[in-house]
C-alpha cells in the first residue's frame, strides 16, 4: 500500500490573477514572520507591486526577494522617531496619486492591532482605492508553533485578543480587567511585555489563580523562537530572568499545557513529548522552564 | 515618476523546502474559504502530500489542484452522520502507519475552534510526528472582506472570538455571557447561528444596547459572500427574514460601523464609501441591509 510521493509538477496551485492597477493601495497581512506564513494572494500582490511600503516585523526574505520594487521603511527603529500615522498615511495617498501600485505590507493581520483600519479609513477618504488581504496574526501562528491550540474542548470555547497598550502608550484604560478575567478563559496579549506586571496583577485581582499557566513567545514563528512556560504569578520575574524581549505574544490560560505533549516543533528535533496528559493531575511538574 | 509596471520573474518567493517525511501527518490551515488565502507553507505541504483528509469548509480548488492524491473527506455532511473525531483521529493514524505523507486540511487555522487541538493529540500520544501550519481564521478573514477591522483605537482593545455551540449541541455553558458583555468590546462568534437568540438576549441582560452594531457574515471570503448589517436587538429577526443560512460569522461590536466606509470590495465592484464618518453622529441612519 506504500505509495511513491507524487510530486506535483508545481508547488503552488493555479489561481486566476487578481487585478492591481495602478493607484491602488492593497493592504497585505504578511504574516507573523515565518515568511511561508504569507498567504498566496499576498505574494501575488507583492510580486506586482511597484513600491513595497513594510513595518518593522515583516521578513527581510519578502523583500529581498521584491528587491527590484522600490522598498519603503514606515515601522520603529531602535531610538528613532517612528513616522506617525498621518504622515505614512500621506505618503501611500502621494504614491497612489503618482500612480504606482502600492503594496502596504504588514506584519501579521493589517487589522488586528495594527492600524490597518485607519489607514484604510484614511485612503478611503482620499479616494484611493485599496484591496486587503488577512493575514496569520501572531497570536494565532506563534501559538500554533509553539504547539498550544488556542482552543480545546476541555479548556475554552473562547479566546481574547488584546493590545497591552493603548495610543497613549500605557496599559489599555479602556479595557475592563475584572470582567474580562471573569469572562475570558484564555487572554492573548500582544505589545503587552512592557505593561505585564501590572496586567497580571489586575487579573490577580480580579480572581485569575496565580498557579494559572502562561506561556510568553518571543521571536514568533521565526528561526529564534522561544517559549518562556511560567504562571501568572511567576511571569514577571521569569521574563525579567531570561531577559525575554519584545516583540512577544502572552498567552494566559490553561489551553497553554497543551504544549507539553504538543510540542511539535520540539519533537521534531529530538525533543520527547512530556506527558500525553497535559490537562491531567500528574502533569504540573513537568509545566516550566524556556524552550 | 510613473513607472513600469516590473513584473517579477514568479509570482512566488522562492523559500526552502520543509522536509514532508513518509508517516507525517501535517495539519494545515486552508484559510476561511478563498483559496488565494492558504499560506505558501501551506500549499508547499499540500503540494508533496500523497493523502488529503480534509473538512467541509475546504476549497474544491485546493483539492482538485492534486487530484493526484487520494482525498478523503473527514467533515459533515448535510443529513448524514459525520465521522467522530476519535475515528478521524484513527484514520489519521492509520495512515500515517502505513506510510503515507498525511495533510490534514482544516477550514480556517486548525487550532481555533477546529478540532486540531486534540487531532494533534491523539497524534502524538500516538506517536506520529506531526508539524502544524497555522491559516487565517474565518473571524479574521471574513471580517477584512466585509471592510471590518478587527481593532480600531477608537473602538477597541480587545476583540473575543467565542463558538457558538460546545460539544454538546448547545449554547456553550461554560462561557460567563455576563462578564465577557461587559469586558469583551467586540465579539466574534463562530458556529453561532444557530444558538444566536438565546446569545444575544444574555448580551442585552447583561447591558449591551440592544442598538449596538452586528454584522453576520455568510460563505466568508467566498464570491457568495453576503455581509448583513443589523444590531444587536435585530439581528435574529435579519437572518430570518433574509434566509441567512450558516456558516456565518457574526460580529457584535461598534468596529463594524467601519464598513460603511471601508467596504472595499464594494467599492471595487461600483459601490460608493457611504460615510467618511462611519464612527460619527451623522451615520447611524446609513447602517442596515444585506450587501
Amino acid at each position: 500500500m506504500q505509495r511513491e510521493n507524487q510530486h506535483s509538477d508545481s508547488l503552488y496551485p493555479a489561481l486566476p490573477p487578481i487585478e492591481f492597477p495602478p493607484g491602488m493601495v492593497w493592504l497585505i497581512g504578511a504574516g507573523p514572520g515565518d515568511p511561508s506564513l504569507l498567504t498566496l494572494q499576498g505574494a501575488q500582490a507583492l510580486a506586482r507591486a511597484d513600491i513595497i511600503v513594510h513595518d518593522s516585523l515583516v521578513s527581510p526574505k519578502l523583500l529581498r526577494w521584491r528587491q527590484d520594487a522600490e522598498i519603503v521603511f514606515a515601522g520603529k527603529r531602535g531610538g528613532k522617531a517612528s513616522p506617525s500615522q498621518a504622515d505614512i498615511s500621506l505618503r501611500l495617498i502621494e504614491f497612489s496619486r503618482k500612480g504606482h501600485r502600492v503594496a502596504r505590507l504588514k506584519g501579521g493581520d493589517p487589522f488586528v492591532f495594527a492600524r490597518g483600519g485607519e489607514e484604510a479609513l484614511a485612503l478611503v477618504r482620499a479616494g484611493v482605492p485599496i484591496r486587503v488581504t488577512p493575514g496569520v496574526t501572531a497570536g494565532i501562528g506563534g501559538l500554533a508553533y509553539a504547539g498550544i491550540p488556542l482552543t480545546h474542548r476541555d479548556t475554552n470555547q473562547s479566546v481574547t485578543f488584546i493590545t497591552g497598550h493603548d495610543h497613549t502608550g500605557s496599559a489599555p484604560a479602556a479595557i475592563d480587567w475584572a470582567s474580562l478575567a471573569k469572562g475570558s478563559q484564555v487572554l492573548v496579549m500582544y505589545m503587552a511585555m512592557k505593561h505585564f506586571s501590572a496586567i497580571a496583577s489586575e487579573l490577580m485581582r480580579a480572581g485569575r489563580a496565580p498557579a494559572e499557566p502562561v506561556a510568553v513567545i518571543a521571536q514568533a514563528t521565526l528561526p529564534g523562537q522561544v517559549t518562556l512556560e511560567s504562571s501568572l504569578g511567576q511571569a514577571v520575574a521569569d521574563i525579567a530572568r531570561h531577559g525575554l524581549q519584545a516583540p512577544a505574544i502572552i498567552c494566559v490560560g490553561h489551553n497553554a499545557r497543551l504544549r507539553m505533549a504538543i510540542d511539535w516543533y520540539a519533537a521534531l528535533t529530538g525533543g520527547e513529548s512530556r506527558t500525553s496528559e497535559p490537562l491531567g493531575p500528574d502533569a504540573p511538574a513537568k509545566w516550566g522552564g524556556i524552550w
